[in-house]
């Protein structure tokens, strides 16, 4: 049995965890996280899980806990993890942190995009970028795993073949994204109340949102060389759910085959990623409660641009999903488990 | 493995059974029936079943399916299961049907409610109604069960151990139940469009619901005697729960002691019903996607009334868990195999 | 023109009472009083009102305000007026207040299920409490209006005929209500995140809300003696509308035509209710934004009960539209001036 | 008074113009056409209308109701109104058309894009396109007012004036917009239920949606020559709302301030036309009711890109409000008669 902490257990993305976790079959949950609610039940913050989890909320001592876990997952807010982590807790367990601590390799875009200082960067060399499709085998070696952003996860997944296989221009890249409210967490902001968000749309951290950096950073691997692109987030009324439409200039004139080919190259072998049918676009519904990235695209000839398309569940692939596929990846587990999970509708 | 056919699998209840049978680890799906999608591919009608689901849907002739499989279950609109079942079916399957059609002792009643003769009245006595916390044994021996409907399961529960050990007069009973839209079906009607839906509420099939009479015959089974209840269903601007509020008034003086402990000797040892703490009232959020009832009650002492409320997800245990929850009793398995889901959350 | 202040004006029920005044022909908004906001710009707290009022936010000094303006309305937490109001203020301008300072006779009551002491009980003889289709007389001489509460409105406009004729027992009377979510204010509370009141649904206040002792008055002043009942209201994932659904027992029997006939006896030269044709059940829809309350009955001979049914919009009828109604009985204006407004549909 | 009739007066737009038409003081409706519902009670159908509006539906023949109205709005769909229109209903009556028969200069353009044959090419010269802020002089002359659509009338007006003025290359605009339901209409289609729709997010309609050559034609008057762009249009679970995001490439470097001058230049006197303050970002609730445009942009320095921002209620400025707001211009109205409309928030 893999024994597991969890630290911030108490926030949207660590409740996922828990319950993807408990539908695991091989492992424990040991260390339930949260410091507003130290010695609460757990199942008092979390109604759901009534008569299913009887333990009570520890604090977030990473230390004390490095004895007790073989994987520690911090979903915490930015600077958290970096702030405790150091190289006896690593030499004890391994990490999988769901904040950009680790996520971005030049720590001063990381401070300029976070504004805060880093406190741990003699760790971001060794951290593994937690995209398993793409990292596969250095996850499997990883001590620390920087789990994705979930607007990221989706947008590089999305455009990834195409940027690899050098399809479209990677300066042309924009990427309009569209996500649900739980991405926003549980805090307690006017901003985020039942009667602000219902009925409600909206652009937020335009130009601005500190995803950019992690989808540049990525991407720009893909295509070998930097580059720069435009990310729009917006907020739309409902739970979970993340949908992304980018755009780019196709380099060269292609039909449907070609691109499709490409997708199928990268994803074919992918059991969470799934290309759809010619003109079956994603729809985030599909793929709700479940690990699964569906992705599509069309071809565009009269502007010579591809449009791609890219649905998650927020909390799934996008957060707890991705870092249970990161752990078994880590235990030599097999990669799915826990998380074969048929995606819920209506 | 257990050998199953679904008839009426493209309804919102049968694809949800679809969900739950593709986690069951002893059963097998042989038979995707769809009268309206024949030759279509299951996952071109559900989408989120894409690359798990390969198989097309068939058509809904009971009787070849008997001849394939162990267990059929008919997700289909009333009347279907009585005008296509017979001896010979009988004799070589079992058959769930999560219909109407034989979960009403009295002929003269469910033809009065339902509108429609009934083309099997034959086989109504040996039916057995399905609601597996009350009937458990019967439903082990039974060849045919009658799943119990989705607002009568959540009202049933809620009320039957306060009529069963006469702390109420049953003569009093009032349940007003609400329910999100998925028990409304995915026929395209007008009324249930998203625009005349969202945002709204109503209350509809005021004092001549179908549910009615049944909801009625089985707590008269347990008042040991016949009874008369007004029953008031709601529809609410969301996919899926049900919450019913009940109201009785209470036949002696008692404490909130008395009454907890009246819940809990019937469903101390029931894993799928959970009788809340103090205080805690249900919510249709804390069972989404799985198979609980949350019960809770509150004593007015100012009316010497008692107020109960249950939680269920209509799909999952007002039908097609329930359903599994039958077949696993009526083939010996463990009564929670494919039904230990964590309600998901948010 | 009538100057009017409000204080509370950044609440929901304080800014739809912005929304309708300026519809107001004849009125003047000089004071947008809150606490929170001073000096901002109240269109920076509601962008709707962007290029619309240029104002910005005031003090909630109600001694200096009495000086310039010829009507307060108070849309302000419970307490508030009543620790503000004194006979000075009294003799300069009329007072609406939308909290229930005023609304209960008496002060024992009000202090027992309010648990705060009332600090002006010299007024509460004096204060009307303004349904208007009720006290329509009594408010046009008020100096001070209580304004009714949301789900009080509501509930005794749907029972008070039948109340008040003598129809029903009133002692059997049981009101289940449904509320949307804008009834609980914009206060940051993380029971009102959109994550944690959409898709679900809940009782609340079970047997102990506050607005039972107020329904409980004013139906005892139609029956001509004291009376409880039970009150039990549910939060629904929808920002407007408040749907109660009311069963009583009836004291003989009566036909569709005679219950028609005395709800028609109280209501058909009422402008704002609308009795609805038989078998058309009210939703909240249809009222959306408006001052109407749409009501209707259904009689069940099976059980000798009448289940009334009645929908409003909380924030118009439930607050500040009744609000604007009562200011315009107190000033001798058309009562239905600036709430001639057709609800919004879809 | 301005005599009106609506053909198609029991779709969403349809009810938006009897909803704005009842506001304003200087129109009668004498026609509520519809030919699904003949001689049923037009409140019957739309039941917030229950005692205010008392007519009947009648049928849709546009001869017999020009002799009787002033002006006819036609909220159709797309053919009905070239079908019907001739010179002697122009000759006699002033025809407003919600549909796109006469929105597009190019009647091959038109016929590509929308698979129909065009009936009445003769009047596609005379007819003006409706969107008043850019041609409101010759709205004012017109017989026959092509009404433009709503994803239009928002991508329109939010890009107009960087094109206008030169100030983005008008080959690289893309834009990504979002809409509520209601633009899909009442029809009943299982893709437009509750259970479809609530809960996901979608695009559709991908590189071929035909509001696309609307938006090339008139964004391509500004720019003085042709253009083409990607639009890509996205179903969200909200009634109303359109939010547009559109991208550009900058032509030369500009600051915050010569952008908004460019903005102001154009809607500064424009009642209708919102240009936000710095950092303020539409949201559709702000608009929501309403006939305003909500516009703000953002200059990314990073990508020499600008995004800009446009908000409506798809019902109102992008369809019935709009129609009125026409119609006071073609009979010297003043222009914001009966829509002066505070948005309604929440």
């Amino acid at each position: 049995m893999i024994k597991a902490g969890i630290i911030g257990a108490t926030g949207y993305a660590g409740a996922e965890l828990v319950r993807l976790l408990l539908g695991h079959k091989n492992v424990e949950i040991k260390w339930y996280g949260s410091r507003s609610y130290i010695d609460k039940k757990y199942s008092d913050v979390y109604q759901n899980m009534f008569e299913i989890v009887e333990d009570k909320c520890l604090d977030d001592n990473m230390e004390a806990l490095a004895d007790q876990v073989d994987v520690i997952f911090t979903a915490t807010p930015q600077g958290f993890c970096a702030s405790m982590i150091n190289e006896e807790i690593l030499s004890k367990t391994k990490v999988i942190d769901l904040s950009a601590d680790f996520r971005i390799k030049d720590v001063r875009t990381y401070e300029q995009w976070y504004k805060i200082q880093h406190k741990a960067p003699q760790f971001i060399g060794e951290a593994v970028y937690g995209l398993c499709e793409i990292n596969r085998e250095q996850v499997k070696k990883a001590r620390l795993v920087a789990n994705p952003g979930c607007y990221t996860t989706c947008s590089i997944l999305t455009c990834y073949p195409l940027v690899k296989e050098g399809l479209i221009d990677p300066d042309t890249i924009i990427i309009d994204a569209k996500s649900g409210t739980s991405g926003a967490g549980r805090g307690a902001k006017a901003d985020n109340l039942f009667c602000e968000v219902n009925e409600n749309m909206k652009a937020y951290g335009v130009a601005s949102h500190r995803h950019t950096p992690e989808i540049e950073e990525q991407l720009g691997y893909a295509a070998g060389k930097q580059l720069t692109l435009n990310f729009t987030p917006h907020l739309v009324p409902m739970n979970r759910g993340i949908l992304a439409t980018a755009y780019a200039s196709l380099v060269k004139d292609v039909d449907y085959e070609t691109v499709r080919e490409v997708y199928d190259k990268y994803y074919k072998e992918e059991k969470f990623v799934r290309v759809l049918d010619q003109e079956m676009y994603p729809q985030t519904k599909w793929v709700e409660g479940s690990n699964y990235v569906d992705i599509n695209f069309k071809i565009d000839p009269r502007t010579k641009r591809v449009i791609m398309m890219g649905a998650i569940d927020n909390l799934v692939k996008g957060a707890a999903g991705q870092a249970v596929q990161n752990m078994n990846l880590m235990f030599g587990e097999d990669e799915a488990e826990g998380l074969n999970l048929v995606p819920m509708f209506p």
